[in-house]
């Protein structure tokens, strides 16, 4: 008998989630940036997840798997285990739902990411950072309270949610809003300091973007991101984005199988977990190319964001520019023809800690 | 014989920068966040000049007054003095109209300042750090090269220019574009972190604003906010925010005279001057109050900006946030009512020294 395989979620319902999720969530601005343009070689639409309720993406997935329990479910609370985006994005979803939440934290947490769950009713349960002490302490939680498990990524509700963000993405270039673009290098302009505000510039011809580059921990967004974006338009390429330090998905994919992280050593303390059972498919069959870059160079990247966009994007995110600003990224033919139609970049979150910047 | 008092610029004039200047300048975004509206007590829409080219307002007044010189004014040139923002918007405006640029800044500028406004192509002249050691040397500059003086601030088209922020604040306002508004607190819905994205999210009834606030210094950011608000709106209220530590303004309104600041004591390196003779008129006319606020609660202001909002704004900027949070402005007779239109609140610029942050 031939195994016939079906993706945990589908462009279908990643529509659903959207729908779910537009009474909570944001619809966040893309922005551009002629500086950051030039130094990738091609045009770049900034998809700004640091604007988004609880600072990062993770709230679009959460939201939707909350939204959609039903109200017995909802009763008995919602547990998770999260280094951190997932759970505030869980905890808001829970407290929007009037629902108990339990997290399972790794004690390595950085404060405000506990702060701030916390400032939204979560209750926190610190744990060993190990994915193994994490998800048995959270199995133990759901056997004790009830609560149904909501895990950070490898679940279809999950995956559903993340996929909002491309397809807003997608939305959002296809209307062409505002004025038109200026070409790349346009004579007499500046290519300096110059973050293009939402509404997104257009442009006055039909336009869709090349590609889509995202980062990649444990899949939840590039795998949400591949089903949208590769439904919409076939022809789209997918790249992902992770750290040298953690680059389990990079070594998946070269060996096409599954092959978790172990002891993961970066700074992107969002992309320290293994891909899931449920994401490695889509990763595997859709995404292009990993492109695995040195935190040295996506501390770099974080501070021209910071600096040159006057956004503030956490390391996490910023693997995704450092990325786009690669000697592999730049050997890509894409985005040098005078025709390219850009290539969108997820900032997936924002949340950094102010009192220890990482220059 | 009875003296006829006519301001340095008026809304026609305001209307014209904004023509002059659309084809280089960006209509930056309006955005809100439900937390800081629930500590100032009031709906707050932050008009984001932290997008603005060069990172500052600053660009719409030097845009304004290098594109309206002539071809033979142009020709010869242009100079100023500045401690950074100036500096830096005057070197891209001369770049774009293609003419040579001299600044004049006080050697205790900050380097990422200097180094912006020698990527513009300008030409930088160190002095004191006193007003008057930078008025004697730009108007050698000025004399020596042929150079036309653009001053920072006490300049008609450096007003009219810089008062386009309101005038493009008011505009998306009445807009009310994008999904209605919740009521400041709606039952069930969460007060966290939550920077609503632009399009300005609208309200279903007419709309407009109480109040406008801007930090003031020189006085061509408030003075051109108030030209155009009030001609638009009379019973708009204009409330300026200053410094402690340069608080030159509030001690002139008090006194109903133009008082020079001297030795001024504050990290806002952008307020550290006088009001001028043609700023003071307006000043003195249209502002209803000026909320000074001491450096502590500017910093802590200016970090929860970047730690709510994701926005990188810098002290200058953060000075009209902190005078929202205050006590003072809490005891207005603004935006308590359940019908109150909010209040602009103008985030002046984000060249913050990634290095060397306050806190």
């Amino acid at each position: 008998m031939r195994q016939i395989t079906a993706y945990a979620a589908v462009l279908h319902s990643v529509r659903e989630a959207a729908s779910r999720i537009a009474p909570y969530a944001h619809r966040t601005p893309v922005m551009t940036c002629l500086t950051i343009d030039e130094l990738a070689g091609c045009r770049l639409y900034f998809k700004c997840e640091l604007f988004q309720k609880t600072g990062s993406f993770k709230f679009r997935g959460a939201c939707n798997a909350v939204m959609k329990l039903s109200d017995e479910e909802a009763q008995r609370g919602v547990v998770t285990h999260s280094s951190g985006n997932h759970a505030q994005a869980l905890a808001l979803a829970a407290k929007l739902r009037g629902c108990q939440v339990h997290i399972v934290m790794p004690r390595t947490a950085s404060p405000i990411k506990r702060q701030s769950v916390e400032g939204y009713g979560g209750k926190i349960y610190l744990c060993e950072p190990t994915l193994a002490a994490r998800e048995s302490m959270a199995a133990e939680l759901a056997e004790q309270t009830g609560a149904v498990m909501i895990p950070p990524y490898d679940h279809p509700d999950i995956i559903a949610g993340q996929g909002t963000a491309a397809l807003e993405l997608l939305e959002q270039i296809a209307a062409q809003e505002g004025e038109p673009l200026p070409p790349l290098r346009r004579e007499g302009r500046e290519v300096g300091d110059d973050p293009h505000p939402s509404p997104l510039p257009g442009r006055e011809r039909e336009f869709a973007l090349d590609a889509i580059i995202a980062p990649i921990g444990g899949g939840g967004l590039i795998s949400g991101t591949c089903i949208t974006a590769k439904a919409i338009n076939p022809n789209i390429h997918i790249f992902a984005a992770e750290p040298a330090g953690a680059d389990d998905a990079a070594r998946s994919l070269a060996a096409g199988r599954l092959i978790p992280q172990t002891n993961p050593n970066t700074i992107c303390d969002g992309l320290l977990t293994s891909l899931g059972e449920l994401t490695w498919p889509i990763v595997r069959d859709h995404v292009q190319r990993i492109i695995t870059v040195d935190d040295e160079k996506i501390i770099a990247a974080m501070r021209l964001i910071w600096q040159r966009m006057k956004l503030i994007i956490e390391p996490s995110a910023a693997v995704a520019v450092a990325a786009v600003l690669s000697d592999e990224f730049k050997s890509l033919p894409l985005g040098s023809s005078p025709t390219s139609g850009g290539v969108g970049v997820i900032l997936s979150g924002g949340n950094s800690d102010l009192d220890h910047l990482p220059w």
